[in-house]
């Protein structure tokens, strides 16, 4: 099969919404008077951000969901993606299961395939989303302020135990394996909740390097710190951890990342405005700390006593 | 170093026109009133679309070209980009050469980089490029029309012979290698020249893969058919070809991808304004053949004779 075919077979569909798709030179797009277009840029490599193991439909939505993600932390409504792709060869039934899960997840969110880049090499995954989002109404990572409340989505820490049982370093049960696996391997992105959260949370960033890591963005660019209770975040996790120690469960919620979940600041007068978002959209929302005006992170447990544990963060080169 | 460090050090620059760059989940663009936003997106992977014998500094110019000649080929005006790296690890002289050179040509072209993503692996480059163009003056591959002529931009071939001559198979004179290899190494983007063919051509593609082949997507999204005068199109070659025969010369201009020029068609009756849009944009453009109504390709040499050697195109995937 060549290459032209392998992009009509699997991955050419019509442009609904987008003046031009697949299959010139660009694609076009046409935002919406008024509108600004989000764009966010992720690319996927084996055995660092997926097994080999992975079910092609699996990685299919894994592929498209660490994007949409990056747009529901900017509260941007998707639009459209193009996705580039370095191949060792035509393998057929991994193309077919690849694509099914990725277009599967694309019209749930209305998302259009409009263009991309096929060749041969290491297995790479490069995908690039487009969203919009009025103008000036994008949740960025610089609007955190002394006083609001730290907010997370659903229950980070999941897709981590996962990816222990897969280094051999500790064992789930199997249902809870499970649960945890495809959290790992099909994360949610919340976009609904980031579309709901527009014009109530003065920050937002997702977790993919992890709790710690990703807030310590939100801190940076806000020029503030935080007070975190480990607890409470640690609580999150719903999957059955059998008899693992207390550690792990917080170096799971803290440092795990790749659950793709929000974490958000807003103020603590508009508590009620963010259980109402979470509502919306169907997604659990929990507070989980606050932002101070002194630098820093302090982790605390549920009686607010600091905890000496060290928590690191992702990083692909060190 | 770590990831972040990289990031700022190399790639991390203010956004000049873009209301949000680097940085965030997202990046922000806000194309002006009327104007539509066209996207591509290219990936290169080593031993396919470069050497490792390469330059950095080409290799970065090359790896935003290939994306801009996109734009060229739909007449937009380049807006910004992503890039997203796979690195083996952290080589500082690499990234510094690579990101120089790449910079350069995004400087030259008032496109600005925005965002991207850099993770470990294989050495992988994908940019996805955004232009703007009024909403329907966007150059297509879909206009051709019978009578149309045929145009090509530049000197097509050139990069083919620098090839040739890494694999093994030619030589060619000191001086004819060196501006053959910096037309493999560093491509020109035919930009301006896109853009002043608004308006005027009916249809446009960039030669990546070999002006016969991108010239059949034209053929075939027109539905229309042409005769190519091969002589025409293989005069161009500017290069000295020492006492290399004329089949090879052929083949370098009809088969040979990687010059990043533009084959374009256009009315007979716009020829003044076709030369007027090379010149305005200091390009050469040269007439090298005819839409016909008969579906098909015929080559032809400078006497109107059949050409019976066969020219093929680069597929990755046969």
């Amino acid at each position: 099969m060549g290459e032209f075919d392998l992009i009509a077979r699997y991955f050419k569909r019509p442009a609904k919404r987008s003046p031009l798709g697949v299959g010139d030179d660009c694609a076009l797009l046409a935002p919406a008077a008024g509108m600004q277009l989000a764009v966010s840029s992720d690319m996927l490599v084996e055995g660092r951000h997926f097994l080999s193991t992975v079910e092609p439909a699996r990685l299919g939505h894994k592929a498209l969901a660490v994007n949409l993600s990056d747009l529901a932390a900017c509260g941007a409504k998707p639009l459209a993606f193009t996705l580039a792709l370095a191949l060792p060869g035509v393998d057929e039934p991994w193309l077919e299961g690849f694509s099914r899960g990725l277009l599967a997840l694309a019209d749930a969110h209305g998302c259009e395939l409009v263009g991309g880049d096929t060749t041969r090499g290491p297995l790479n995954i490069c995908i690039t989303v487009f969203g919009e989002v009025p103008a000036g109404a994008a949740l960025l990572r610089s609007g955190a302020r002394a006083g609001d409340d730290i907010w997370v989505s659903g229950t980070p820490g999941e897709a981590r135990l996962a990816l222990e049982v897969f280094r051999g370093t500790i064992a789930l049960p199997a249902d809870a394996f499970d649960t945890a696996r495809r959290r790992m391997e099909q994360p949610t992105p919340r976009v609904a909740l980031g579309q709901a959260l527009r014009g109530i949370a003065t920050s937002a960033v997702d977790v993919s390097d992890g709790l710690i890591g990703d807030l310590g963005h939100i801190l940076a660019s806000s020029g503030v710190g935080a007070t975190l209770d480990v607890d409470a975040a640690t609580a999150l996790i719903s999957v059955d951890t059998g008899n693992l120690g207390e550690e792990l469960r917080r170096t799971c919620a803290l440092s795990g990342g790749d659950d793709y979940e929000l974490v958000f600041t807003a103020p603590a007068s508009a508590r009620n405005a963010v259980g109402q978002a979470g509502m919306d959209s169907s997604t659990r929302v929990t507070r989980i700390g606050r932002i101070e005006a002194d630098a820093g992170l302090r982790i605390v447990d549920a009686a607010g006593a600091p905890v000496s544990q060290r928590f690191g963060s992702f990083d692909h080169f060190v």
